[in-house]
């Protein structure tokens, strides 16, 4: 059986697995990204790890998920506001001269999609829309197990979708783009403008919770334009599955069966989506990023 | 070389052509639809076309496109607007027996996005979304050559993605969904409600090229509304290219230029797309209609 090494490469650790074809993990190993040691210690702990697993496994290859932007083809790591240091560097080329192996690279919101299509909540269906609500928002559209990355590696950017023309403006997003207007950021930033607290989105979702209705408004606001990004996802393209991941998926167990009930009623009478929650969490990374280089 | 018949069953006529595996029209008869006269009249001619061809070329099986809703899979016209009286028609079934042939059957905008990806403006490109902007706006997705009409035959029912939250309430539609604020019918009726012409569409172009300011932006008004629908699906699923097709599109040169600028302002900085006009015109019906019967 093959076995290759995903990498997760997160701006605040970095997970390196031996992962089989199966999608199950043999063994991993992980440390503190800390990346203000810059690119070429972190790259080095990268090398000493897969060195190790080589010495006990036989490895085919390698794929890496990390934060974008990056040009997975070139396998160039661009300028990701979650790696501060890292510019153009060209990170699978480096590694593979390093470990004398093939090497992929992918943006992490792709990397989770393959992941939980091909191994997690996703199995069975034909076509999956990965979404990851957290601080900001990403997806990634994986057909018949296959990432489909768009012509120019911009499909999933889904963050910068316009949901409500004229509306937030956040950083170098459009006015009124998905992540502007329903991440876990935008709720955060919501709860301070509207209610003056501090503490982001969990904040607001703690206040929600105690009953507060301003707090829940924020939320349900939140969710609304979640549902129309959705929506508008399935009137596009009519994926079998959603598969919903990320920090803010975890704030309350409702949350799906709410975003749920609000996209159905925005799609045609009669028509239905299935949407599940992601299930292989903090896994998803390593997997995904293996499945890459199975390919 | 395999030849197959293509049908494109239209509000106001009826085509039936011979298509060889090359997407070449060899033969082709038409007829008004003059759907008044009932389904049962209409397949008659249908079938009387098949079999006359048939007695000329040996005929391996039929695609039909026609307008929805209908069921695909099944074969059956469930009550388009555009057919009055027909009503769960088993459209692929009765053909087939009488013809002894198979039969399949799509919507018509996913048989001209058939069409123009594999013979006509997207020869050669990966993936294509087609677009028709017209009296309506429709659409389909076609990747590697193969339609997806998703999963339960939704996909490119872009008409009814919401651009302007709270916007124009048109038919069944979502308040400010794209059809209901950028088609040719929303480009009309907003020419009679700003500056009280009849006309629709065309009347409001043609204010517009004498200059009239108000036209001009009730016509801008539309592209913005478009260009964000197209934005959208690009940040979802970063096509190829995009082929836009309709009536409105033959209004004016410039049209696709103006589009596509817009396009690109929403765009992040430094991503592109392609844009092309639809270049088979009426024969896209037959053409992708055939093309499901070649599969």
């Amino acid at each position: 059986m093959q076995q290759v090494i995903g990498i997760d490469l997160g701006g605040t650790n970095l997970r390196v697995a031996v992962v089989n074809e199966e999608g199950n993990i043999m063994e991993e190993k992980s440390t503190p990204t800390d990346s203000s040691r810059g690119p070429e210690a972190i790259m080095e702990d990268m090398i000493r790890f897969i060195k190790d697993f080589q010495k006990i496994y036989p490895i085919n290859g390698v794929g890496i998920g990390s934060p974008g932007p990056l040009d997975a083809k070139a396998g160039v790591i661009l300028n990701p506001p979650n790696l501060p240091g890292w510019e153009r560097v060209p990170l699978t080329k480096q590694i593979s001269d390093a470990v004398d192996l093939p090497v992929f690279l992918e943006n992490d919101a792709n990397v989770a999609a393959l992941a939980e299509a091909t191994s997690g909540a996703g199995v069975g269906y034909e076509s999956v829309y990965y979404i990851t609500w957290s601080t900001g928002i990403g997806g990634g559209f994986v057909l018949d197990g296959k990432l489909q990355p768009g012509a120019a590696g911009y499909a999933g950017e889904i963050g910068n979708m316009i949901v409500q023309p004229g509306g937030t403006k956040y950083a170098t997003l459009n006015p009124g783009a998905l992540e502007a207007v329903a991440s876990g950021t935008a709720i955060g930033l919501e709860g301070k403008r509207q209610l003056g607290i501090e503490g982001g989105a969990e904040a607001v979702f703690n206040l929600a919770q105690k009953g507060n209705t301003e707090a829940k408004r924020i939320i349900d606001d939140a969710i609304h334009n979640l549902a129309i990004g959705i929506a508008n996802i399935t009137f596009a393209l009519d994926p079998s599955l959603f598969i919903l991941g990320g920090g803010v998926m975890q704030a309350e167990d409702e949350l799906l069966t709410s975003l749920h009930e609000k996209v159905t009623s925005i799609l045609y009478e009669g028509q239905t989506v299935d949407m599940k929650k992601a299930t292989l969490g903090g896994k998803a990374g390593v997997i995904g990023a293996a499945q890459l280089a199975f390919k």
